[in-house]
Parts: structure tokens; C-alpha cells; sequence
């Protein structure tokens, strides 16, 4: 997608250098930085840090950092395990990290490096082509809706499902950016998302360097909303999608999807197949749920009126803060799941059906 | 309540000084200062500026701001509606002008400054009276909690519906503060409450300041909290109480009712009577929502690393804010009120039974 009116990923394999660079989205939407991954602990840094962050996104960086380990000669399974113990939620992570594992088996030593160059280079393109494949597929939904309002299309998300969480179009925008691309008239209701304000700083950012007319609210906003028709339909992405279709999505988006259930909204998840963990038959009682530092609760970046990035704290002396960074959306709520291969129910039998 | 183990109380009338002061609620929990109101456009900003917020204390504000103008010689009917015009969703604003207004008809006008001094005294003192009730009230509720699982008491509010919020003691947290000091065991989740943060800034430093266990938790935790039976119950506020039972309350109120409903823990909402608007019979349709300046979502307050106040920008230049400060939680979802005269149904006939 665009950010100021030049395509950009936010990952990519540079040939003639041999680096792999990224966006360190920390300072998006202040400054704009690239910076390379050259150790195995850089890649765990950025994962673990959120230089790199969003289910898809860090699968495929997990996949450049087995490139990495091998071309530094590290002990694959070692550092397979310790770019897997990261992040706890995501299932794209696990799932990239055993695509090398098991496709490199009987490769001999010295062709390590270019055969994990090769499958990460192909996991990245994948994923390029699996976000567009859901925009398509996710488009004809809000495409629907205009045909039958004849006005712009009110859609709220949560969190960042955009580009930035993937290489490039996104998940739960995906479908956005292929609606505007295709001129129906859109306006997103974006949502701050704390503690870390992936709305506010992200998905708006994204939003406005591709000229999509989006309005900015605090995360408790929208169920008002939806109770007086000022949104169409929710889409959100998913960090990992139980066998059962419940869905494990930044926290909060549960809060979301009980209002639009409420007020008879749809509500759609955007889901990449590599998103879905076969294993889990019930995603409340199974997916782990990350905990992270409370000092992302308690404090707070922004700019100051001298335009200088500041941390304050927001909360008084001697305050306990707890920070939950998922939650699980029960299937039941979940209208339908965006994926790759096209829209589906959100219940067993459809998802097992996408195994294989 | 207690602040540095000293008793405190939001706004008083000093009699030597024939001075009103209020606590600068703006500066809380980073610093506490009492001011002076000495003008009615100095109870309009006080109002309207949120030094003084929360229903119960906006009313007893606006009484005494009646005082300062007939003390000062201004149309009383023209100080009364300058004074309404400050916040429109609470009912307390004109429910406690309205008493001023209709008990002072007969009163000569030399007369009307102390006459008006002594119903605002009243109001005051009737507020710190039925908040302690409904204190007592509530407090049967967490009791039976307690006596029934034999372990820490849960409990959920949002925003600052405690003694800041009144003159003292508190409407939701008045139950917190009777069970505390009978010595039952709780532990209350405290919402964030963006924009405004009354959650982090006011609720948490009431809390600590009375030493009741609290962790600060954003917005979004709520549902998957109640999800994991780490919530027994919730307790909020109201703004304003439709006649039907639906309750106006500060923004995101209705998100968490939901989920309280999706997991069967009780919602109670502690409503004194004064926060009720007998006249309307659908909260979600006739009860009018503020909307505020849109900087109060795009920046945010706290300490710098010198501790000193600092206003930091979280969105992206460019950005378009919307900012709602309440929503209506409809009745089904309320489990019971709590009100000075006992716990009731969220229903019109049971509402109807208060009006005299």
C-alpha cells in the first residue's frame, strides 16, 4: 500500500545486500524508519518488541529469521524454539517456523541458507497474494451493502488488520482497500485499540496515506454507534482462529462483536488460513492468552508541543495495572470468516474443510 | 472519604469566608488543589471544564452556583439557565435548578441569597445521605457475594462514579466503600475510561487512597475478564435514568453490560433518585448524548519523566476525532438499581413507585 504516494512492504529480502529489512512500526505513525534484521536475537527483538507485529507479519518475519539462523550458523531447532517462545497468541508464528522445519529436512548444510531464503521469499509472496485474495473476496460484502444503502459504507475495526500486520493489503482491510480501490464510497470508524493504540497510530495512518475518509474513537465508542446506525458492518482480523471458528483477536474485540450482535450488525473476521489452529476445538478454554508488561497500560507515547516523542504515565503512585493483550470471540458471534478460499461460516465443518 | 488519611469531601461552603471551594478534579491524582468559585461564569467553566464532573456533583455545584448569583445580584433565571447549558446528558443539572427555582417564589429578593445558600446546603447535605444509603444498600449485595463464595469479591466499574463523583462517599463505589469497611474482602478492576481516563485518575486514587485492593485494567479487558469468572459483579453509575429503567452513563458502560450479560454476572447500576428523568420513556431514543471537543481524544495527560504535567498528541496529523461522551445501556441488561430508598427492578413501574 501506499504511504505517502510510494508502495511499500513491511518486510522484504534486499538481494544485493543480502539484508532483510523492515518498518519499525514502534514509531509509526511519528516516523517513518526502516531498519535491517541481522541476528536471530534482532528477530526475536522485533517480534517480542512489536518493531514487527500483527499475526501474518510475524509469521513471515519469524520465517526471514530462520534464513538468518542459518546463514549465521545457528542451530535451526534452537533458534526455531526461541523465535516460537516470543509471542505466546499468534498461530501464524508456529505455523510459519514448522513450514521451514519440516520443507528442509533432507536439504544438506551448505544449501540451508539459500533453501530458507527460498521458502521464506515464497511465504511472503503468499501472504501478499492471500491478503489480496481475501480483499477480493471480502470486497463483494461491502460492495453488497452500498448497492442496497446507495450511501457511503460505515465499517468499524479494531485494532491494525491492515497492511502493517501483514506484508502488504492487510487482512481486515484488505477488503477495504479493494472497495476503495474500486470507488464505492467507504468511511472507517477506527478504533484507539489500548493499550498500545494500533488504531489511533496504524490503521488511521495507513487510512489516511491512502486518502480513505476514516474518523478516529476511543475504544468504548462502539457500541453507541451501532445502536444509532452509524456503522454497516465490523471486520476484524484474528491472531489465531479455533477449529470450532471461535477467534482469538486483539483485546477487545469481543466487547465489539457482542454489540453488533446486539444491534443485528454483521460481523465479519478476516482470516488467512494460516490463522486457523486445527488443534483447538474451543478457543476460550485453549488459546493461551498473552499477558504483557503493565507499563503499556500505565504509560503512554505521543508528541509533545515541540513535535519530540514523550512517554508520560497516566496512572497515580503505587497503581496496579494489568495488561491482557487478546481476548476470544465465541463463534456464535461471528457472522462469517473472510478467508483466502472464499467466505465461510464460522463452525467446524467449514473450517476443517480448509485442512486440507 | 479519605485522602492522605485526611476526610475530604468534593465542595463545601466555608462559612467564614462565605467562600464555595471544590477540589480541581482536573489535576487528580497528580496533584490536589482546592480552588475558590466566586462567579456564576466561574461555576459554568467549573462545570463545563469538568473540576467538578460526575451527575450528583454537577447538581450540587449548579445549587451553590445559584447562591453565588443571587450573593452577586444576577437574574437568577438567567444564572439558572447559563448554568443548565453547561453539560446537557446529566439530569442532576436541572433537576437540582428546578428545586432552587421553585422554592424560592415567595422569597423576597433580600432574602433569596441565604434562602438559596440553605437549599444548596441541604442538597448537599441530602446528596451525602442518599449516597451513604445507597452505600448500604449495595453493600447487602457484595455481602452476599462474599458470604456465598468465601473468597475476594470481584468487582467491575467504570469510570469514577465514586465520592469525586458526589459530595462523598460515591454512588457505585459507595457499596465498595461500606463493604470495606466492614471488613469484607474485594478487589475491584478498574476501566481506564477514555478519553478521560476517570477510571486511572479518579477511581484508582480514591481506591488507593482508602487502601482497597484495585489493579487498572484498559477498557477492552472487561469481557474477557468476565469470560474467566475473574469478575463477580459490576457496579457503575448513571447520568441519567430513563423512566423505562435504561441508563445513560458515561461511554463504554454499554459494552461492558453486554458482556456482563453474555456471562451471567450481575450488571447493578447505583442510580439516586435525582439522576432519574421521569419524563422520558426511551433512554436510547430521547436521552440527548454530549459530544466534546475532540482533543480530549487526540491528546492525553500525565507525567513526563521530571514528573511534571505534559499533554502528548496519540494520533496522526491529519486525523479526524469523534468524541461521545455517554451511552445508553438498555434495561434488559441492568440487574437491579440501586437507589438511596432500596435495590429495584430496571423497570417502569418500579421507577414510577420513587416518584414521590
Amino acid at each position: 500500500m501506499l504511504v505517502q504516494n510510494k508502495h511499500l512492504t513491511t518486510i522484504w529480502y534486499e538481494q544485493n545486500t543480502d539484508k532483510i529489512k523492515i518498518i519499525d512500526q514502534r514509531l509509526i505513525p511519528f516516523e517513518l524508519k526502516i531498519i535491517e534484521l541481522n541476528t536471530v536475537d534482532e528477530v526475536c527483538f522485533a517480534i517480542k518488541e512489536m518493531q514487527v507485529r500483527g499475526a501474518p507479519l510475524i509469521g513471515v518475519t519469524a520465517a526471514y529469521g530462520m534464513y538468518i539462523a542459518a546463514r549465521e550458523k545457528v542451530d535451526l531447532k534452537e533458534a526455531s524454539e526461541k523465535i516460537n517462545a516470543t509471542r505466546p497468541t499468534a498461530v501464524n508464528l508456529s505455523w510459519a517456523l514448522n513450514k521451514i522445519m519440516t520443507n528442509i529436512k533432507d536439504i544438506n548444510s551448505d544449501e540451508l541458507p539459500d533453501k530458507i531464503l527460498e521458502l521464506a521469499n515464497k511465504i511472503r509472496k503468499d501472504d501478499i497474494t492471500n491478503c489480496n485474495n481475501i480483499g477480493k473476496h471480502g470486497y463483494k460484502l461491502i460492495k453488497e451493502v452500498y448497492e442496497k444503502n446507495n450511501k457511503p459504507v460505515n465499517i468499524l475495526t479494531h485494532c491494525n488488520a491492515g497492511w502493517l500486520a501483514t506484508v502488504d493489503w492487510g487482512t481486515a482491510l484488505a477488503p477495504v482497500f479493494v472497495a476503495h480501490k474500486n470507488n464505492i464510497p467507504i468511511h472507517v470508524w477506527v478504533d484507539e485499540t489500548r493499550p498500545r493504540n494500533q488504531g489511533f497510530s496504524l490503521t488511521s495512518w495507513e487510512l489516511l496515506n491512502e486518502n480513505i475518509p476514516n474518523s478516529l474513537i476511543v475504544d468504548n465508542v462502539g457500541g453507541h454507534l451501532m445502536q444509532h446506525n452509524k456503522i454497516d458492518i465490523c471486520i476484524t482480523g484474528t491472531d489465531r482462529t479455533a477449529g470450532n471458528g471461535d477467534v482469538c483477536n486483539k483485546i477487545g474485540t469481543y466487547l465489539k462483536a457482542l454489540a453488533a450482535y446486539d444491534n443485528k450488525i454483521p460481523f465479519y473476521v478476516s482470516a488467512p488460513i494460516s490463522s486457523i489452529d486445527f488443534n483447538i476445538e474451543n478457543g476460550i478454554r485453549d488459546i493461551p492468552i498473552e499477558q504483557r508488561n503493565s507499563k503499556e497500560v500505565s504509560h503512554i507515547e505521543g508528541l509533545d508541543e515541540n513535535n519530540k516523542i514523550q512517554k508520560i504515565k497516566i496512572v497515580p503512585e503505587g497503581a496496579q495495572c494489568v495488561n491482557y493483550a487478546f481476548d476470544v470471540t465465541p463463534a456464535k458471534y461471528i457472522t462469517k470468516l473472510i478467508t483466502e478460499k472464499g467466505i465461510i461460516d464460522a463452525n467446524s465443518s467449514s473450517i476443517s474443510r480448509l485442512k486440507n
